[in-house]
């Protein structure tokens, strides 16, 4: 399908489409970094946030950013962007790595001029709603977390400031995510901005005396450091426990999952996985816990954002080590702490395409979700099948193009709302990056993969087409009807190595 | 004195003499990093060095690097160039950190022009020997431990291909120096090699299944591994256990020192301190040892190579923290792997002026040695009196200038030959950031610390003139006879801002 992308868009540029996933000629140098001096005994600790702005000499245009980690209970972005607000400075582009409906504030600053430009791993809430409805004046760009930090690097995001929420931080910048009442765990989206930003702002309620440890930013990075009283709400930044499902039609496809991935033949010793923080994914890490244990197999790693779940397995002896980029409950955040093995990963470490080898790259099988897929296994998880905006890649389209086998797990359709299209909303991860769609009524495979489609017969595994899945679909759901846009290009999805794969319209109402 | 130093220097090119230790017109943007691809699934392994060193496709006048930290053990800067020798490749440039007598193949690669520039931080042995008899074509620059990092970042070194000898190794090029049959500890003086070279080689002798834990540098930066017999000889890479001097002069010297530090009023609870690795350096910290038991008095953190003796003082609790970049002895290894607290430090981190705050510039107290100081407090510790290399600043030009005292400690004379001249042979560390030397006969203060000297007489803590001191001296062993050099340029002694503070010339037989 043609995906009706300009070579130019107002606001962003130059268009380069996403062809080849592995395309040379995009590549770069990464970016210099502007070197400081200080002399002895130079004296990091500032009053306020206001008192770093006005020193830092921020101007209209600026690009800001911010991480992600302390997710819904974040109280940063909106203490350093409403004092930019006070400050009357316009035009400004915040680059945070994602933006929750804690984020609210940004609404009147993208209405009143002082925010102009977004640039994104995920976004959702009242900010992507009012990006979808045209309010942002120039397209905000969704990224990949891989694409992010490989954004960065190579100089494409260029940010002026990074303000780093700090849970544990002391005197001199040097920052973790374990200590302190908002800890949060791994720090992996902030990393690329602390080392590349013109300046580096930590922003912490918890000074420790010196030399705060463990280190996961260090000192000789950041330039200022602020106290505040709060820099986020507990409550908001990590779950106490995420769960299995107990749906039995999630159930049925984690099942169903563990199938294939038994039929792939890629469970050997020291095999690699990763699934998400949602109830089927933990379904199919439980299926997986009880076949490695059965069959004495052992993993070397599991990856991601990581859950109390896949804490548990790697303590059990069934994987060497995990590689963290974000804590997603409070057990995740308890074993970072104090496990050796579980280790940090930054996003560039993570899914950047461009550097000597990312984690991605070595992943045996990786459990994703979507909101729709289409005929070429193409899947959107930017927009919900109204047009808005509810989400982004985050490592979604990194994981998929690195991993042996990807596999999307997906109720077929809820609240009569499909899975299989004809074509996506938004084309999030490229189709020829997806091997495997399981739903609770049949798995299609990617013909692609004749060497799966193989495996899958010699095991007597049952799959379908898609378009066949398609089919038992539209039986229940019949054909939805396409969303209406204008012209106007409210975001661009972009793909981790800096292409456009889709463009996202301003939806009528 | 008029150091004489030209304005251009053939083989190096402009001069910039040091004057302002913080001198702002230094300052230059960090280089951009040519950033690479690998698809999923790429194998780094190569069999030998010569299948690298023919893939990377290395040229004539290229510039490669090695770190230090199996110091008179490796055997990896050996392996490599013997290669690069056998492929004719001619003018390169060896930008190791500090080079040892083990070393000695790079005089026959100097003698036939395969090797013609020497970048480094430290040399003792032939090769030194070598450079000093006007036997390398280039004169060799003798940098800081943290101006070798700032060199490297600011691409004034740049570097073609970094050879990382890896003690610990997996297949996709993690590496830690705690592993293996060759573990050396902390890797500090290789990270900056291993972020901006343009490929980046793991040599190793021990390949573990992956992942490896703990990660010193990671697979993102690293394009080859390479394994070998062996990487090094554990004898010349790690003392069983550094000692404490048991020679009385040395102790009377240690002693007073203690004297010096309590006097300074720098001993409260949080100070921090540094010492190297030598007999009377361990008789200090002993010395401080008692004191602060004494005292109920425990400090931050000790910087540096770190030998045992500081392990069981951190391990006593008497600091909170080390900030290690290179293990002198087998206990500091053993800490370096067990201990949270242990912390690892890059060159960048610790000496690098042009960052946003190196662990020196919060330094309180740091006590180093030197071969000669003279009437303004220079320190020389790269020429003998003979005026042949046999050293280099390593971390000494970098602690003196960010710590708030800097006390050299040394015996007055050995073998009749003088500490205290003129003129030192070799200006290393300018004077401005030397505070106090004290030696078996006498203290004396920098006129610059006045403060100093107020609390000296306070304490009626007896100390002299750098003059008086002087002539204390050369009662015993007269004036030396000065040096004779010719006007050939072997050497260049260069400040860790990249500025020049002495040349080294040919010395006459």
């Amino acid at each position: 399908m043609d995906r009706n992308i300009p070579d130019f868009i107002e606001g962003y540029g130059e268009v380069k489409r996403t062809g080849n996933l592995f395309d040379r000629a995009l590549l770069k140098e990464t970016a210099g970094r502007n070197v400081r001096m200080y002399e002895p005994g130079h004296n990091k600790m500032r009053e306020s946030i206001a008192e770093v702005l006005r020193e830092i000499d921020l101007k209209d245009g600026a690009t800001v950013s911010f991480h992600h980690h302390l997710r819904n209970g974040d109280f940063v972005l909106n203490l350093v962007m409403s004092e930019i607000e006070k400050m009357g400075l316009k035009d400004i582009t915040v680059a945070a790595s994602s933006i929750f409906p804690c984020h609210e504030i940004l609404v009147r600053l993208i209405d009143n001029g002082t925010v102009t430009g977004i640039k994104t791993a995920y976004m959702s809430g009242p900010v992507a709603c009012a990006v979808s409805e045209g309010r942002l004046k120039n397209p905000a760009v969704l990224m990949t977390h891989g694409g992010r930090a490989r954004s960065i690097m190579e100089g494409e995001t260029h940010i002026d400031a990074a303000f780093i929420a700090a849970p544990g931080c002391d005197r001199l910048g040097n920052i973790n995510g374990v200590t302190g009442k908002a800890a949060c765990g791994a720090l992996g989206y902030a990393i690329a901005d602390a080392e590349y930003a013109d300046k580096v702002v930590a922003i912490t309620d918890d000074i420790v005396d010196y030399p705060l440890y463990p280190q996961e930013i260090k000192q000789n990075v950041v330039d200022y450091v602020v106290k505040v009283d709060s820099i986020g709400d507990p409550k908001g930044i990590v779950s106490g426990t995420t769960q299995v499902t107990k749906d039995p039609v999630g159930l049925k496809i984690a099942s169903d999952t563990m199938k294939v991935l038994a039929a792939s033949g890629l469970l050997k010793e020291g095999f690699s996985f990763q699934t998400g923080a949602g109830g089927i994914s933990l379904a199919v890490a439980k299926e997986l816990e009880t076949w490695m244990k059965k069959n004495e197999i052992k993993g070397s790693f599991v990856s991601g954002g990581i859950t109390g779940y896949i804490v548990n397995m790697m303590e059990e002896g069934l994987f060497k080590a995990l590689y963290d980029v974000q804590c997603f409950d409070l057990e995740a955040v308890r074993s970072y702490r104090e496990n050796r093995n579980h280790l940090p990963m930054s996003a560039d470490l993570y899914g950047n395409p461009h550097n000597s080898g990312c984690v991605t790259n070595d992943l045996d099988i990786v459990i994703l979700g979507a909101t729709e897929v289409d005929l070429n296994f193409n899947v959107n998880v930017t927009t919900g099948s109204d047009g808005r905006i509810m989400g982004g890649s985050g490592g979604h389209a990194d994981t998929a193009a690195g991993a042996k086998l990807t596999v999307i797990v997906s109720k077929l359709f809820s609240a009569r709302t499909p899975l299989i299209k004809d074509h996506v909303t938004t084309l999030t991860t490229p189709g020829k990056t997806v091997d495997v769609i399981v739903t609770e009524r049949g798995t299609a495979v990617n013909p692609l993969r004749q060497d799966l489609i193989e495996q899958f017969k010699k095991k007597n595994l049952p799959f379908m087409t898609i378009e066949e899945l398609k089919e038992v679909s539209d039986r229940f759901t019949g054909t939805p009807n396409p969303v209406k846009t204008d012209d106007k290009i409210v975001a661009i999805s972009q793909y981790r190595d800096g292409s456009v794969s889709d463009v996202i319209r301003k939806v009528i109402k």
